[in-house]
């Protein structure tokens, strides 16, 4: 279709504006801030046939558009509050996948307490291609970056790892352990590769427990190496402590090996000072979120990180995944 | 090409990275907002064989993305300071435009004093793709909107209106009194096409004198129409009085339709109550921008603007450049 910027936004945006976005009848939005906050910002860009698959479900894309960017926010232990949103649509993209999109978008920003605050719809060659802009807020200077990791802090993961990448694999029908577990677990894994589940609940507690902390969304290994170079350090990882989807713990390395640097985690990697171990335990339990320790951070950066598996190095042919046209990730 | 994104931060992103983007080494940046101000916020998408031409060069598609959110920002009298960028790039695109396109937006940043808060590379199917969200500082509450204008006010357009649409018809071959232009002449159409003047020299002007404003992206005609309705009025401009491009001032009607309500102009249109005309004539010539009054603000919203060509209206085919993929502007 063509792209009637006005009558989309009037049918399927501006029930989604919210303060500061002058119900998008206006050039630009005012994000204000309350007194003793800074807003911290993020941008994920995702394409179909990349970041998603052209048959996936319309809200499903919405949603995971929008959590990309929340999964950001709640690692630097950012509340989110606020997107905007730009839609290059393909000429096949009609108003029943729009309704749906909409549809994702409001019942997700509503799940994060989010509105939006402006966008730009335009015709794209081929799409979709979703960019989402989005903003949280913190205390000011309370950002927990990738930096600030020290020799000795301890590695936690949230949730599992390697779900995401399970259930793309199934939806592309290539064949691995995931193929023997029963529907439910695979309906789970394909729900996990659509529809990350950003750890906002685990915010607060990286915002007064973590010395670093960040996203997983490129691959176990290949994001410890950024964190840990980041922080000057590099890191050891054991393989046996790594949460993997029920199941699929017992693969073969090569699958293994796959599973750690696969995308589509969106599980939080973060280092926390051993005296500040206890108590992050404590509040990731309160706040429902499963943590694993799963390595540490040593002296000397430079180095990337060591995977062992009983002691000796697991095999990696790559260490995270890399973005490339017609290749969906993982 | 494969987007390697880390390389292609690493070579040409982070030079361009200011204060709060942490060197593009982390998940998100920081938006620290000055005691009594707030941050006005826009997004513009722009996508190859809609709003600039595939072969057009990769400086001028770079200054073209981060131009018309600025201009967006100045017609809300903020001033511009900070961005993010999303890139979504096709196979076929290599090296040297990423350099380019690099070098484009450096050089552009530095002129508007602004610098890349973070960004995000994908591959999509068909690119590049470019989306660009901005940011912009004003006294807080001081935004000038869209709504605002009054019942006889005075509307004033900055600049000159169909150079950028020429500039186009220029680069498509398509015949019009632009053909007949000295080479000098039609150079500078093409260059207001491929890279807008957003009238940041304004914005100071329109926070002090206007009580509504907007920059002219989508058409003359149809964006008068949109801050008509917005402010509760109707709108009458006077063909004659508005500014075009040298040598084509004498265009026979149908031209003259296709001039104002084609997209590219990236002007500003203002509402100015009458008691503010003398100061805005003055602050705008202070500014070295030349704006000219084209008509005024009516009684009576719902309906669309009258342009009247020596008191007959002008027959209008159209009342804005409605985006269509393959179908660039104008």
């Amino acid at each position: 279709m063509a792209v009637d910027e006005l009558s989309i936004i009037d049918r399927f945006f501006r029930p989604l504006a919210g303060e500061g976005s002058f119900a998008l009848t206006d050039d630009a939005a005012s994000l204000g801030v309350p007194a003793g906050f800074e807003i911290v910002v993020t941008t994920d860009m995702v394409a179909a046939g990349v970041h998603f698959l052209a048959n996936d479900p319309a809200d499903s894309v919405a949603q995971k558009a929008l959590r990309v960017n929340v999964s950001d926010l709640a690692a630097k232990g950012a509340k989110p509050f606020a997107y905007v949103l730009g839609l290059g649509l393909g000429d096949e993209t009609g108003e029943q996948w729009l309704a749906a999109f909409a549809d994702g978008l409001g019942r997700d920003q509503k799940t994060h307490s989010m509105s939006l605050l402006g966008g730009d719809t335009i015709s794209v060659a081929a799409g979709p291609v979703i960019s989402i802009t989005a903003f949280g807020l913190l205390p000011v200077g309370r950002m927990v970056h990738r930096f600030g990791g020290r020799p000795g802090d301890a590695l936690y993961v949230s949730g599992e790892i390697g779900a995401g990448a399970a259930g793309l694999a199934l939806l592309k029908s290539e064949a691995g352990p995931w193929d023997a577990l029963p529907e439910k677990a695979r309906n789970i894994l394909v729900r996990r590769y659509r529809v990350p589940e950003p750890r906002v609940a685990l915010s607060s507690a990286l915002l007064e427990f973590a010395s670093a902390a960040m996203d997983v969304s490129d691959g176990l290994v290949g994001d410890c190496d950024k964190l840990s170079a980041a922080s000057g350090c590099s890191a050891l990882i054991e393989a046996g402590r790594i949460p993997l989807p029920d199941g699929l713990g017992m693969v073969d390395e090569r699958i293994l090996a796959r599973l750690l640097t696969a995308g589509d985690d969106y599980e939080i990697l973060a280092a926390i000072p051993p005296r500040n171990e206890a108590g992050f335990r404590a509040a990731a339990a309160k706040a429902g979120v499963a943590v694993s320790r799963i390595g540490s951070l040593r002296a000397g950066g430079g180095k990337r990180t060591d995977v062992l598996v009983e002691g000796r190095p697991l095999p990696l042919y790559r260490r995270a995944y890399m973005h490339r046209s017609g290749e969906t990730r993982s």
